[in-house]
């Protein structure tokens, strides 16, 4: 059974890192401070990760990969692509919710990466930029969406789910629900009643 | 003519200090630094301005108080709803491309800002994000918008037009005049052709 009890702290470290990196900086977090929140003695951190270089890796990397096959997912359903953009708001912004602390380091945090990591993540979050401008591109080519540009179409959907991050607190005024019907409003049907 | 070379002198520090700290970040830039880039002694600086302090403060509060004033100017005309935001939007990405490097300040660094300008700053933040609220709210008690959560809208509005500073270099694939246009048809129209 030790491998699994293994798996399963290496897991918890790096969910506590994640959100000792949201509330203190990459910079302004210890091995010592994250060992205190897991619960273990410092020293036997490293029985289970090599470094706090390796937990930022793995914390940027997981949540790369999860948007790349997420997006990969949603390109090969045939629903048209005004569903493919829905779909990949309600993604962001259930990530946010439900991961909220490793989407924060993923959206700040990773430039504190060391090469090679560095290089590999900004080219993954290239690789999902282009794959989401691809599906507007279409939509627009498809008659479904209004000819607009596509890199101002692209950031302001993102700067959207992004902030999110910054303002919204679930269940206080607005349900998850609500807050994608809303966002989706907004970026699909625009704010004027037509 | 002392007094006017002066007031140019001080214009002159702070357009160069908030260049340096939108590059440098405020802790990241020296008095010296500045010096340097204004063109005058480290010890010169003085006779121009108090302190690194003085400076975030009056850039931050310059920046709030163009914000405001032009809500101000914009709520009190007759035009609909509709104009009102499209004419914030418009104002949030000419100020961001006019003079980029003083709303990056007011919106990075002033959290460097001491009290009690601090708990100023934020208030008078609180004032703007209060009035574009209520513009949009009346918008929609009027019947020209969607009825969305307010909280959404407005910062589905904001985050896009703050977003413009990370990824838009002026002139490369798109004019000014576009952007605005671009942005615009996305929050009021929307991506989804009708």
């Amino acid at each position: 059974m030790l491998p699994i009890r293994k798996t399963n702290k290496r897991q918890l470290i790096l969910e506590e890192a994640a959100k000792l990196f949201k509330q203190k900086g990459f910079g302004g977090t210890s091995m010592r401070d994250l060992a205190g929140e897991v619960g273990i003695e410092a020293a036997s951190m490293y029985n289970h990760i090599k470094s706090k270089d390796e937990i930022l890796e793995l914390i940027c990397f997981r949540v790369s990969s999860t948007y790349i096959s997420q997006l990969a997912e949603i390109e090969a359903t045939d629903a048209s692509y005004v569903e493919k953009i829905k779909a990949l708001i309600r993604l962001h912004i259930r990530l946010m919710i439900e991961d909220g602390a490793a989407v924060s380091v993923g959206n700040h945090d990773w430039k504190y990466l060391r090469e090679p990591a560095l290089t590999e993540f900004k080219q993954a979050r290239k690789q999902y930029e282009k794959g989401f401008a691809a599906l507007i591109e279409k939509g627009i080519a498809a008659g479904e969406f209004q000819p607009v540009n596509v890199s101002v179409a692209l950031f302001t959907i993102l700067s959207a789910v992004r902030w999110v991050e910054l303002w919204y607190r679930p269940g206080r005024e607005l349900s998850a629900e609500e807050l994608e019907a809303n966002i989706i409003t907004m970026l699909l049907t625009g704010l004027e009643k037509k």
